[in-house]
């Protein structure tokens, strides 16, 4: 197990120390329950009040909160990406085991890297790329012609279609599907026919897909999914979408068909965006909104029901069934009232 | 890669040709993209003014449409539909190579067509039917007892549970799982017990089902797909439902146990309809709107609360609270107008 | 296939006769489709009319009802908690059959009891633990160290990440991915850093979790679901979170990050529970409701904009764009009617 002083983690990490800096800490923890081996941080004034009472190591604070902490502290400008950083430094990633289980599938004609780990049951077709240093999850298949970027990391049971590009760097969750098949379908006579999906998906580099997430390929162009995009669970993502760079969306985001979404954007816990629109950089969507029409300027954007106890919510929620019938009373009434204002004036 | 003039194309497909008819592409692209040896189409009016600046060799439009048209043009009457074939036609499906994979584990007594691909670590339960020129992909489970009917494509990783039914032509993309448990349960003395579900899942002819869609098996009785049905990705089925043919269902839906949908129903993405509804055939239903009673009309049926920037949505929400109040407040206004006019009167 | 008396299933579940005793019936049905053979229930008094055409051999019902019924019946306080022992009784789990499949890859270092059942194609980490008589489909992957308790059963396809705990007699259906990364990311410079996901999820004894559920692992400090815990399909708990014991969620429920949900509360189809927050026990969560704050108390909430025919909705939602704009009419109504009540007064 790594063990720092805080006087190495800010020689490697930056910020500066406030108490001690010979402390030693040997893994992250939070301020309720780390212990004296932990480093813990302050990063939401509102839990200042926990630094009077934990027994953490050391803490890591923004300027201003040394001062209320009996443990020493680093002193930084953002407390959460530091915290990040501290915890890559004593958590990181497992390497790879070079090397193809006896139990893969491997398909003539793939390229596979000799720093690349390959699980059982793995299957790679057929002039699929592999890149320096992957880990291939078991049960992973890659499709015929598709690539992952070096240093690329797919869990357990992901499952990539053929002709698809994955960057450098991916993290791939378990129950991932991406390159199947976008709904494109015509109707025609009373029965729907197939229009097939001959794009693919084109992934960045850095990008995090997250558990069970789908990202289907392009009609006839491709799917695009900008560098540095995290994308949590259960995440939809259309045929012929296209995600900015840099762009986050929490679980069960879904993004219908041939929405544009710019860079920079956060997509809260179950926004939907509907197909064919545009939403520009820095955009913020609140959870559960539905995007209905292009969202043209940087903003948070919000439609939502408010929570209620039920019997108040079924009463508001009659009367916003007849909420037009309320406004063309609301008319009538200032007609009226005007009318004898007129009549007193 | 196949090749066809427009006059091979009508002469299989129907419409007719203005301009040349002898201009030959190879496959189909967008009016943005598409270069001279692809034939592109219109569908969708808005998109008008891309057939002036259009590079594709030719283009699928409406009547009416082909004078706008530098290209040559396939003129008829559904554009889409007429697309999607000429699509078929430059892009078939790969057929199966038959045989069944070394590392594939078929329990004894599974039949399985001589014609059907059978891929690497899938597994064939006792007693399971594959029919003719099926494809299994890598990984696929197919319980006990379970068929799949000739022609159908399960890419890698669907499971289907026992004693399912599924048709011909069908195409399941990865990490459907069909026939899992229904959600049956039952509070006694504060503890649920397991209801056991021993319905089986039964889906028509020509259905196909998006990446990580769930079907639950029926309680009692069983969940059934109708022929032609098409469903998106992640959209979870829940037991007994019954679902008409040719109904389309968009990514993320959800429809709660013993649901009846029609047929030729549309429902738009994260659509949701409780349980033991019934939706009547041609009914179209909007995105994320949830379906709280049964609906026995056809029509178009919406419930979403309208997305607008933060502010202005966090002030209206307020109100909605207060509705009821507001419509009181109305109610007063109203009589002591009343009582007025009659004073004055 | 077991056949029992009426007189011998209430010798072992309890209730009473009333009818003949020795009508002997072989498996549960339905009101509408039983056969002689076959037990019906009746729970809900909606459906007492099917009483008088039932063909059913027995049914369960509550008393009162049971001289509305010509078939003999069973007589109990909870009718549908019977019908499950009932039906439990009839169509008992498959017993494993013991043994590692020669397809299943196991590491070295494995624990797994001799009268566990491992499927093809199932991957068992070093020093995971895999107790008495459960059953591993195909496929399921358990990673490092995860240990799996006496008697669960888990669906082909289920991938448990390492270091993850699931208690006795679980039920995971396929696809559900336990201890995947949370959606820990720290902003930099314009670029997400990704927070290690250490913790655990440790899920407690007799939880049933439905087909492609996700549950990710905590931070830094564990995911806990409680004893008795039952998740339909799809649903999503995010990092952190805690669930209290027989507390049961409906399809498509999405819980974020760091969210405490009491014991016995039950959510319903797509409801949404935000970050941080805290659930008392006992809480009802409506379809579809996003919950946007903490509830204190128990009861029932909902937040739900009402479907309508799209017409009608679309008239309202717009007014409900600019319902503040009519309470400021409203507020003006009020003044210059009191203005005039005074002058008139």
């Amino acid at each position: 197990m790594a063990r720092h002083s805080l006087a190495s983690i800010v020689a490697l990490l930056g910020g500066r120390v406030a108490g001690d800096a010979q402390v030693e800490v040997t893994q992250v923890g939070t301020l309720e329950r780390a212990g004296p081996l932990q480093i813990a941080f302050l990063s939401n004034p509102r839990y200042t009040s926990r630094l009077a009472t934990t027994r953490a190591g050391a803490v890591v604070l923004g300027p201003g909160y040394e001062g209320l902490s009996k443990s020493p502290c680093i002193v930084c400008d953002n407390p959460y990406a530091y915290f990040a950083r501290v915890s890559q430094l004593f958590n990181p990633p497992l390497p790879p085991v070079p090397g193809i289980h006896p139990g893969a599938h491997i398909a003539p004609g793939a390229r596979i890297s000799v720093t690349a780990q390959i699980g059982p049951a793995a299957v790679v077709g057929a002039e699929a790329t592999i890149g320096e240093r992957c880990i291939l999850g078991a049960g992973c298949c890659i499709g015929e012609r598709t690539s992952v970027g070096d240093d690329s990391r797919l869990y357990p049971g992901v499952i990539v279609y053929p002709d698809c590009c994955i960057g450098a760097r991916a993290i791939v969750h378990s129950g991932v599907v991406i390159g199947a098949d976008g709904f494109g379908i015509a109707m025609e006579a009373g029965r729907w026919l197939k229009v097939p999906q001959i794009g693919r998906v084109v992934i960045g580099d850095d990008v995090e897909i997250g558990a069970n997430t789908t990202i289907d390929r392009g009609a006839i162009e491709d799917t695009l999914i900008g560098d540095g995009v995290k994308l949590d669970n259960q995440i939809q993502i259309g045929h012929n979408v296209q995600v900015g760079a840099h762009t986050a969306m929490a679980g069960c985001v879904a993004i219908a068909g041939s929405a544009h979404i710019g860079s920079h954007c956060t997509l809260s816990a179950g926004a939907l965006i509907l197909g064919h629109l545009s939403i520009a950089d820095h955009v913020e969507v609140s959870a559960a909104t539905v995007v209905t029409r292009s969202l043209r300027k940087a903003g948070t954007y919000t439609g939502l029901f408010p929570i209620d106890d039920h019997a108040a919510w079924s009463k508001n929620a009659v009367l916003l069934r007849h909420l037009s019938e309320l406004a063309e009373r609301m008319r009538e009434l200032e007609q009226r009232l005007s009318a004898m204002e007129k009549t007193n004036g």
